[in-house]
């Protein structure tokens, strides 16, 4: 095991990076993808086969998880590792977002978040302390601080009061977190919004606080791809080198290989997954609608070169109609699938900045995407 | 492979019987027990999972898949076993008891049975001749003729009449099944309800016309247990003891234990997945509803001792949370924990028959089951 938390730059090609992070809980190979297990369960998939996939580390939700079945009750039980048959490393949220998005009925203020939980109606606080306590209770490897995340747009005046919150809750998360166990560590969140010159003081003022790692929060909200990249190419640069750097809920696949070739090394998102319950695949030649007629007869698998058993064991016929007649078994194989091509494209633009190849990666992969999907054979 | 269909008996205790039936794809151990894929899928299990759970053998339903996604379609790419990627024994059902359990609008006459499809709202018509046509189509290893299943109670001139109609179909299947490839067989029904005089002459008349393997049919449709056994008891011993004996659409646990002693040799029931997606759980100590909140701070697997992964490797704790949260994982694990149950149930049921046993392990197994669960340790 690796008692110390650390991150270690493997190579660089561009902004590109290809690193390691050490946690309590094994190594996580920089860029990379985590899958998302809100309720201690990333949907329709085991485990087991979230590893298989090719998955370091996935994603625990502090929000869903404190509310059912509780942080205090996970912790009895052994800790969210244990809990959910994962021993590998997890991160977890700190509720924040969700707070934001899911919850009626907050108050927000200097203190914390007060919101109605949606399973019982009963009040409940989220201070920056709360969310650091609760995620230490989960045994989260990496921990990340509480902050406001707005929807964007918003006023520049909101955007900067958030954001001065966010570095004042990062203070407080980050002395709530101090003798926390080793092999862990608590990344602090850059705010700010669309907005340039706060993004730079939030990381800033963030890097004089002193984070082992630093998140791009507040992305993914409703604002365009251009918009969200330009943050990031602003963003990045202010970062430390020498600390993995995680924007947070995105993305598509092309957001994954824009964003590493702008210097991100951390993911997570609910697509793979999500799409997968509804039909859809993600592959080499772009997403696949498995619901279009056009696959009733196909007998050829979804991607005969992938490693993984459900994209090339099952023609698509099959998994058209596993969609068509609802069975869980579609979405299954299709989440299955889906992780399993994020983590391939995560392997590959690992090995690209490795060898120093990445833009011509960055172009091969592209254009597998635009040419799209195979015709289907007669039949 | 095994080109010829045969069936020998390995040994017998009382009246319950060991045997194994081979088929075009492979050995099917008796007593058997054999998940239901209705739609071309064990509901929330991969293939990989059921067969590692100690199936020998999957049905298949004639009903919905020559509806969705249709029997040619399945015959065009390659059979039911590519198709749901099962390279194993096969048994589909003729489509009747669905037609009468499922269907609106149903003619029914000496010709067959035009009903209305739940799908598309088109009449489709079902003659022996076509459930023949579509189970060949399938590719089945073993095909059922058609029946006319009536509910019971049913006033005996219905149930004679409807044994009669049976019997006319039967002859119909089995000139329809003439010439059909090597390692196949087609098996009649007998039909009666809970009239002794009406079984034993459909039973008779059935063998009469002979077939490689016979089930009795018309069971578990509404009546006591103790009528079930009755008519197992009174049947069995009028069919011929060197051919397979198959109680469809049964059962529970008990029910199959109490079979097996009256002669009985193969099974098939939707109960361990239905049951699996409510939270039930089938184990060596009863039935467990994992919703109960006695479970939520439970570490105890459900069943250490069981082989079964999902059964030995997560807390009671942790199934509880995934039921009440309605996460896909939950129904997925408690359909592989209770599948796996059953299959242990019938292997467990082999191994007593073969030693001179079976007496002592019927006796075992009910008191494990009327023990009930193991109390919850103080947490």
């Amino acid at each position: 095991m690796h008692p110390d938390f650390s991150f270690h730059l493997i190579g660089t090609d561009g902004a590109a990076r290809a690193g390691e992070i050490a946690t309590a809980h094994g190594i996580v190979r920089t860029p990379a993808f985590m899958p998302v297990g809100t309720q201690a369960t990333i949907k329709g998939v085991r485990a087991a086969d979230v590893r298989a996939g090719g998955a370091d580390i996935v994603l625990g939700n502090t929000y869903h998880l404190m509310l059912r079945p509780g942080a205090e009750r996970i912790a009895a039980l052994g800790g969210l590792h244990r809990f959910m048959n994962w021993p590998f490393p997890i991160l977890t949220d700190s509720g924040g977002f969700q707070v934001m998005s899911l919850s009626q009925l907050r108050k927000l203020d200097e203190s914390g978040v007060t919101f109605r939980s949606h399973v019982d109606g009963a009040m409940v606080a989220l201070s920056p302390e709360r969310a650091v306590e609760v995620q230490n209770l989960l045994g989260a490897d990496i921990v990340m601080q509480l902050d406001e995340c707005l929807k964007l747009p918003a006023t520049r005046e909101e955007i900067e009061r958030a954001m001065r919150l966010s570095l004042r809750w990062a203070e407080r998360c980050k002395r709530a977190f101090e003798g926390a166990g080793p092999g862990r560590a608590l990344f602090g969140i850059v705010q700010g919004g669309d907005d340039t010159a706060l993004r730079l003081e939030s990381a800033r003022a963030l890097v004089d606080i002193g984070f082992p790692g630093y998140a791009i929060g507040g992305l993914a909200v409703g604002e365009p791809q251009d918009v969200m990249l330009r943050v990031i190419d602003e963003t990045a640069p202010a970062l430390p080198a020498d600390r993995p750097r995680y924007l947070m809920g995105v993305g598509t696949p092309e957001d994954l290989l824009e964003a590493v070739a702008r210097g991100v090394d951390m993911f997570d998102c609910v697509l793979p997954t999500r799409n997968g319950r509804h039909g859809l695949a993600f592959t080499r030649f772009g997403a696949i609608n498995l619901r279009n007629a056009r696959h009733a007869a196909d007998p050829r698998p979804l991607d005969e070169t992938s490693p993984c058993d459900a994209a090339h064991s099952y023609s698509r016929a099959y998994l058209h109609h596993l969609v068509r007649v609802n069975e869980m078994l579609g979405a299954m194989l299709l989440s299955e699938i889906n992780l399993a091509y994020y983590q391939e494209l995560m392997a590959g633009m690992r090995g690209a900045i490795g060898a120093g190849r990445f833009a011509a990666f960055r172009v091969a992969i592209r254009e597998g995407w635009e040419r799209g999907d195979i015709a289907p054979v007669a039949v």
